[in-house]
């Protein structure tokens, strides 16, 4: 992605409250980097769709991993064009007046083609995934076997056609309805670890576990 | 939506993972209340689309609002198929094996076709989208006048054609992998509230504020 401050297509301007629209390197890899999932939209016979999957960034370009099997990374692979989309909501915004009410959000929408890569870079892709998780733990898991891998389609599509919308801080009411008697600001929230659930007995606590649930 | 256990169309088959298939009124009900976007999928002239935006449920429907003038939203009242995604991260599965990572979550995929709420029924929809973020807030704020209501369009989807995938639980790891000494669980998450920020002094606090950041 080249750093700009413009959107590099007629279709990643933002258009509905342009001043929320972002369009550098920065801001783009911060949301990617911030999410677990995205959604991908791509149309084939059936219609058009939107499926969930894991996502992880490296450099200039976001990676989507599963089986083989899967029709969704089938037809990604397939070189059409798809559109891929991360969301996080970090508040409520309550308004004296309903019609101010929004969320604060920063989402980022990526236009491009999926690539395939190649049987002998995905062990080393799904390692980056890994340690993008749970830093260190590539190293403690079984690697995946030779079958694994082979069953294991890696993909990757290029951040250069993207924009992100982001809204922040409190409601934006009208002065004639500031007056009124209504609670306003904002009800902020975020993805909180809880908790971890070893499955039995550990004998040992990695950091990234130890670390979880105070994040 | 006709109560169901089996898929409606063939494709709302779950296919991967089909043992994560859920085709129950009652689940896709409960992730679309605990939701506060979707993502919405729409092909148009310059290609496929995923776009967020704030959704709701009243009964066997989903619906969204937004400005008049956004595109997402001409698009979508125009009655093409669209498909409607919602995901819950639930939590990182952490196996003994790399191949044998997962994610908990919860997702609803809907397909269907926009149908747009007529002028004298907007006012309630949009009362009701109120009452599911803040409960009694509907009465409080002021509500919006004739020209805020004719400048939002209030879209719905029937939910008839739909379908749910849910992953829960900790890893599954095969028998040769139980006795490595690496940490196996599940690392849980939640969207959790944190404290209000009023906007200015406020002279009251509803319970729905009171209660954000305990829930």
């Amino acid at each position: 992605m080249t750093q700009t401050t413009a959107p590099v297509s007629d279709r990643t301007r933002v258009r509905r409250e342009a001043d929320r629209g972002r369009y550098d390197k920065e801001t783009l890899h911060a949301i990617i980097d911030a999410a677990y999932v995205c959604h991908i939209a791509f149309n084939d016979d059936k219609g058009t769709h939107c499926i969930p999957t894991a996502c992880w960034r490296e450099d200039d370009h976001l990676y989507i991993h599963g089986s083989n099997g899967s029709r969704m990374l089938k037809v990604a692979a397939a070189g059409l064009q798809v559109c891929v989309t991360i969301t996080h909501i970090d508040g409520l915004v309550l308004a004296r007046s309903a019609f101010n009410h929004s969320m604060n959000y920063r989402s980022a929408v990526i236009y491009g083609v999926f690539e395939r890569i190649p049987d002998e870079r995905k062990a080393g892709r799904l390692d980056a995934f890994m340690e993008k998780l749970a830093p260190g733990r590539s190293r403690e898991a079984r690697p995946g076997d030779a079958t694994e891998l082979a069953a294991t389609t890696v993909l990757r599509v290029s951040l250069a056609e993207a924009a992100c919308k982001i809204r922040t801080g409190g409601p934006h009411d009208s002065e004639e309805d500031m007056s009124r008697d209504v609670w306003a600001g904002v009800l902020p929230m975020t993805t909180a670890g809880q908790t971890p659930i070893p499955d039995g007995p550990m004998s040992r606590m990695p950091d990234y576990v130890a670390k979880w649930a105070a994040d």
